[in-house]
């Protein structure tokens, strides 16, 4: 049977993920791995979900295991809601949609947003999750870069005969690069978004993950300033819980303008009805009970072993290679001389140095960036950082 | 700000279901809802579930709260495989995709196969969350009616200048219909998707919801019989844990060719990555333990509603009035003389006898059928639907 003339023509651009693909083998005891970019199982707070699976079971288990509704859960938008407020953006769960992780909340952006032939505007790099799901709905790119904006026209222009739907872009200690946008870089990306009249999705995945630093206002937050209302509102703000307590649970979120929750609210219900109840409601207890001094615990811990990496890069790598100091997350990113392929070394240092880490092209939407690599501390103890550094440095030496 | 400007050309055709609108109904105490078609949580194996995801906790926590790979838990998808087997469909764990419930199923099976303009074909009336799943991808739609096959070229035909990608139907005990495809039917089925060349979307959530007749081979086994392996098949079937042991939890499944498996995992990765790893663990533990004793015991339970159901619309209902006798499911099926409207029953319904169902034109991709609509027996017990049944007698035989 032929698929090929089954299939839409979105197939076409749907291709394997490398990360996916390279989580395979972080099973294998002997290697190094600084790629995936997941948190440690160890820092998970096993007991506080065992415990309040137990009493949603105990207490509830005709809602816990009941369908419910496409918007999620009622006390975990509030708590989001409440949540949000802290960072100066004053919501209600009517601005909360739950999503199944913040991959689903990209996806269903994309769904919303994208017509064939419409344009994304996102960083060269960016979060290859994010091509992966706006992949599906057959957008052109162009290239987003907050420090040298082009004018609104070029970008329109660029768009024609479709149109710019939407900036898409990761705040704070962006996964691949670790970088951190500025408060100046997120009232211009504001500014772009309001001469092309166009939304920002606003990717804060690792926004509560900040090891030094002062903490920045939200895009979504600095809007409101400017409207007093975040129902007036072009920024989708999109959370995750998948870094702070657990990503096994699949629970995210979108936090914007209720005309565009409640859109995605039927796209959630045409999509899978709604996000696991019961996962839902362990969120919303272990969130409820422990949530600011579980991610203290977890800051403290990634943040030890941040400093191992750049320490480790700093002595073992040769002279030619940069990387990014990031002031929280989960990744540094780092650029080779322009003759070295981040691909080409991975394949060597599998075989020879048993070190893995994340080629950089993959995160270009047209493919550049063959000489960078993500390196993702958060799975490795300070140890085998500075072990596998020292590796991954004599064979970029030896390049 | 203007999003209907931003929003993607398929935003116009979703809409709010009128049946997740109904369910939130269901809460008010004085109403008899025959609406839903939703379990009954009193049925929930909820001890077993807290046993299972009890020992996730203690024993794997770290893989249960950790995210994982797009496929779907192995041990699971072997259940699956091996449940599968039991229905003359031989096939591996390769053959499985896990799902965030079926509705995710039809969801990413839209998105696979449908371009805007593309056809699909579907009974009238058929399963309105098909539909609603479907209509993200602008198709058309054509009538699929197994009794009275038209020619594949009046298919083709009517489908150009796009084309016809697939059939879907819902093979056991229907929603909204009750009805059960015969196995004529399903060969039938076969040979018109044979000569279309088009893929067969097989959507069997109700299937171990038998109470009496002889169970029949799935479309899928039937078509491994003509071709002897899966992977040389065109059809793709959708399960679902949801009216089994939980819907609260989301896991379903879809069976199928390797080569389209696989392509759906691609489509599950840029969508959400994985459903819920700790619930996947759960359901699969519990599925071991009990499921046919479990399943044993809700089809006694729904059994006696349907028997009470079917007793009181005999002794209740005017004449004129016509209703199916499934073989097991959640749903039967009435259609009202041509002259009265099921929409305009349920408003006066719900203000004078207090009893709730769903219009039936709501299921009709064309917006007909307004005589008709569905009665769930699954939630309500046999008293209250002898009493709610009565009511509306009361109502239809008054109009």
């Amino acid at each position: 049977m032929d698929w090929q003339q089954i299939f839409a023509t979105r197939t076409t651009r749907m291709k394997a993920s490398e990360i996916r693909e390279l989580l395979k083998l972080l099973d294998q005891p002997d290697i190094i791995s600084f790629a995936g970019g997941i948190p440690d199982p160890a820092l998970f707070p096993a007991e506080a979900f065992q415990k309040a699976l137990g009493d949603a079971l105990t207490h509830n288990a005709d809602a816990a295991l009941q369908y419910s509704v496409s918007e999620g859960y009622g006390p975990l938008r509030d708590w989001i809601a409440a949540e949000m407020g802290r960072l100066d953006v004053p919501c209600t769960r009517d601005n909360i949609l739950i999503t199944s992780g913040s991959q689903q909340a990209l996806d269903y952006l994309g769904k919303l947003m994208l017509s064939p032939g419409d344009t994304a505007l996102v960083g060269w790099p960016t979060y290859l999750g994010a091509l992966g799901a706006f992949n599906a709905y057959e957008p052109r790119y162009d290239k987003l870069d907050p420090e040298t904006n082009r004018a609104a026209e070029d970008y329109a222009q660029a768009a024609a005969p479709g149109r710019v739907k939407f900036a898409y872009t990761s705040v704070d200690f962006a996964n691949p690069t670790g970088r951190t946008l500025t408060g100046t870089m997120r009232e211009r990306l504001l500014d772009l978004a309001e001469e092309l009249d166009i939304a920002v999705i606003e990717d804060a995945a690792y926004q509560s993950l900040r090891y030094d630093g002062e903490a920045l206002a939200p895009i979504l937050a600095r809007e409101i300033a400017r409207k007093g209302d975040i129902d007036a509102c072009r920024t989708l703000y999109c959370g995750s819980f998948s870094k702070t307590l657990a990503p096994g649970l699949r629970v995210g979120w979108v936090c914007g303008a209720q005309d565009v929750i409640q859109q995605m609210v039927l796209l959630k219900q045409a999509g899978d009805l709604h996000s696991s109840t019961l996962n839902q409601m362990a969120i919303a207890a272990v969130a409820e009970a422990q949530f600011d001094s579980h991610v203290a615990r977890i800051r403290a811990a990634y943040r030890t072993r941040r400093d191992a990496m750049l320490a480790a890069l700093e002595e073992h790598m040769p002279e030619g290679v940069t990387w990014t100091r990031p002031e929280g997350g989960m990744f540094i990113w780092l650029t080779l001389p322009q003759h070295m392929r981040g691909d080409e070394l991975l394949a060597r240092s599998l075989e020879t140095e048993r070190v893995a880490f994340v080629p950089g092209h993959a995160f270009f939407a047209d493919g550049s960036g063959a000489n960078t690599m993500r390196l993702s501390f958060s799975r490795t103890d300070a140890d085998a950082i500075a072990q596998g550094i020292a590796r991954l440095g004599r064979l970029i030496s030896a390049a």
